[in-house]
């Protein structure tokens, strides 16, 4: 898949006086692209696809139908400062710390319970800290129509259309049911969800055209989620609503260490989605990428004549469809090679198969069973 | 190709006492090992197989048979001081210092002629400073059949079988005239040489049993060399008889620049044996190799399970005959690789597919043409 350039923006997504509210969870470290990434430094941080980082480009891919004041980052404590000072324009208070992971559930749950006593009203969408999208008008059409699906009461996912039977995602299969839309597009009743499925399904549900691709984009009321939340995952509920009744008092902490140590793990889409009545999907087509891993990443980064992209002091000979990510200044020599990615950082270097590029993390979790934690 | 135990050694080749001499050039760089070789770092300086350098391996080789007052090594002038510190046994007037590289005409002349001046009755064994050899008994049964050859005045090459076709050395064809032997073996009249092959010649040379591969391994008289110079380069001839004439006068550096200086180049090979009469040659095989590449050098390195070749600090996952030189001690992590060589340095990295690690040579030049000489 070849990176389109970036489509101009024509327009705000949302009137920015609307009440559309966004929660950015910013969790997960991006153990596919190690040695870049790190625990300290995961992948949301990152300046990946330009001089701003992937969570830069999410808040500004909203800012025009969201503004800071109403956007909320979810993160864990080791990564709260450097969240607030890549995005100083949110205000501090909209940097919200779970005091530990536990999973999108709790985060958006948190999130969303904090946004509803603000504004009852509230819509929110929500998006994760560490994907791109490259055609931002498109995006903006399909913010449009999820917003509207939203008003009428649907729990709304955004769902790409595939572009390869990748068996890494999940996948939202639609109904032929439009049960909202604007005159650019509709939004159909979810029919099912379906976790990673085998190359051979992934190949039939790419061919058939009513499978997208999840990639946890969900617009809701605020509290359209938080009734399916009560009804689903009650002590989720009860727990994210006794944090939101002392939030901004001198018991929030206490209260959200308590909650957090008997939460859970969730996920908003197995817990909440898959279980849920009214589910919309809006099928949506952006240059989305979730920049997973090291194969994905030389797709979105301009190639040379050879189909190589890469980033540093770089001499090839007979190489092709390679990718360099060079942080050292080192010199980076290429012979003969074919679909390799090759990460060097000061302290670790990472050679890489471009069709094993999901395998790193075998890596990351071989050097935890070691006891090297600095990697 | 396997490499085999380290034979253990019985005896001296030749009786210490014999009048036997030896020459070992130390030129080139060994650029199809770069990064790890440079000019300033060439490979025979470089402990690739053990501790030892390949020069230091290649005189303890010899030793048995040559002691040090007998061994002259020729370098260029930047490598006359890390050769003396290598080698402490050797005389510092065994250092030979070519004043600029002539290829190895010039050089094995020049300590012919030398050597002459100090035994008339020499007999020279000439080997290349930066090639392994495992099995030295073997390696000292050649030699023997190869001194007594060269006692019956006969220009000695040794052969090595050839274990693959492969096309980047050069051939000896031998006849079935045997000239001279042992009771271990006999040496052949060569019948001619012949310059890298194509591959389907090569594999009829390998196929026919006849053909040799030329290791630039010589055994003769000083004399004999002497006199088939000045037949067939007269002019080389004349150089270095001049420069022996005044060597340890005050005259010898002033004289060996100015004919270093009007030298053409030359290679025993294609100056002297091509041309000469009365050439013979010593079949051999023990596990010779000139540790010419990444691919030669991984298949020299004891193998893993996964029959990876490593040095230094390395975690793979699902890569096989792969090889990694570290030296950094940064940690190297490998993900679904087969047959890629990965050399880690302070200040440049090379990856290379093993199949092409002949064309790493085309790296350097490219560095040369972007002038940047430090590599």
């Amino acid at each position: 898949m070849s990176r389109e350039p970036r489509a101009k923006r024509l327009s705000q997504a949302v009137p920015s006086n609307r009440n559309l509210w966004a929660v950015v969870p910013a969790g997960g470290s991006g153990t596919r692209l190690w040695p870049l990434s790190r625990a300290a430094r995961p992948k949301f941080l990152l300046p990946l696809l330009g001089e701003r980082s992937l969570l830069q480009e999410t808040i500004n891919r909203l800012a025009p139908s969201v503004p800071p004041e109403r956007t909320l980052v979810v993160c864990g404590p080791a990564h709260a400062a450097p969240v607030a000072r890549q995005l100083p324009a949110l205000p501090e208070s909209n940097v919200l710390v779970e005091p530990a992971p536990r999973g999108s559930g709790p985060a958006i749950a948190l999130a969303t319970a904090l946004i509803a006593r603000r504004d009852p009203t509230a819509i929110v969408g929500s998006f994760a800290a560490d994907h791109e999208v490259s055609d931002l008008p498109r995006f903006d059409v399909a913010l449009r129509i999820a917003v509207a699906a939203a008003e009428d009461g649907w729990l709304v996912t955004i769902g790409l259309s595939p572009t390869r039977p990748e068996t890494g995602y999940g996948y939202i299969e639609r109904s032929d049911e439009i049960v909202a839309g604007t005159p650019e597009g509709s939004a159909y009743r979810a029919a099912r969800f379906v976790e990673k499925p085998d190359a051979a399904t992934a190949s039939e549900y790419v061919a058939s055209g009513r499978f997208l691709w999840n990639a946890s984009m969900f617009v809701w009321q605020a509290q359209a989620l938080l009734d399916e939340l009560a009804r689903l995952l009650p002590d989720l509920h009860a727990g994210v609503s006794r944090i939101a009744e002392v939030w901004g008092t001198p018991e929030q902490e206490r209260v959200a260490a308590d909650v957090w140590s008997e939460l859970a793990e969730s996920t908003i889409d197995q817990g909440v989605l898959e279980q849920a009545n009214r589910i919309a999907v809006v099928p949506a087509q952006f240059g989305w990428s979730d920049v997973g891993d090291w194969n994905n990443l030389g797709e979105l980064i301009e190639r040379d004549d050879f189909g190589n992209s890469v980033r540093g002091d770089v001499v090839q000979s007979q190489t092709r469809n390679s990718v360099v990510w060079s942080e050292t200044g080192r010199l980076v020599a290429l012979v003969g090679l074919e679909n390799i990615a090759v990460v060097d950082t000061a302290d670790a270097l990472l050679v890489v198969n471009r069709g094993a590029a999901q395998d790193v993390r075998t890596i990351v979790e071989q050097l935890k069973t070691m006891h090297r934690p600095g990697f």
